[in-house]
């Protein structure tokens, strides 16, 4: 999954697709690549489960798979520091402090 | 950045800071790998900005970088799609309407 990401053109991709699904030769489009290479990094992303596609007559359009980066996420969130965490509690008592004083 | 984490040894070298610091004799232990090989893996992880080193005499001591890995983490919370931006939404809303009751 991760290796998936470690590209430049698969990263642009991912964050083109955030906004909404599109069809391959949109999504190519703006990349000086021939359509089999870009090809071999939409299935690179489809293989890790970042993306998914479908098929409608001649048509594929891709989508990005909801919760399908979320392994690393979760992951990354788990990866901070114990002065992370301190300061992760801090933040949320202090919103909650916050809230407390608000509520009439 | 996500290059360095492509890598099964420097993910775990990434778990194992993540609770606390470590000297390089004791982070190399579990591998079975030349103390010249590990410290590449290290030396990528150092320039990737996801761990610092310090030396002290004949010790190096490895240390996960505060707020290292919160660019990738921000991307990737950025990435997400429409839907799941609403189920965040619905969370949040959930999330303090459930406190805004609980409050005396």
């Amino acid at each position: 999954m991760i290796r998936a990401l470690a590209d430049p053109t698969r990263r642009a991709v991912v964050e083109r697709l955030a906004s909404s699904p599109a069809v391959v030769s949109e999504l190519a489009a703006p990349f000086d690549m021939s359509l089999p290479s870009f090809m071999q990094h939409l299935g690179i992303l489809e293989s890790a489960g970042v993306v998914a596609t479908e098929k409608q007559g001649r048509v594929r359009t891709v989508s990005l798979r909801p919760g399908g980066l979320d392994v690393l996420h979760l992951w990354l969130g788990e990866q901070r520091t114990p002065a992370e965490h301190r300061a992760d509690r801090l933040g949320i008592h202090l919103v909650r402090t916050h809230q407390d004083r608000s509520t009439p």
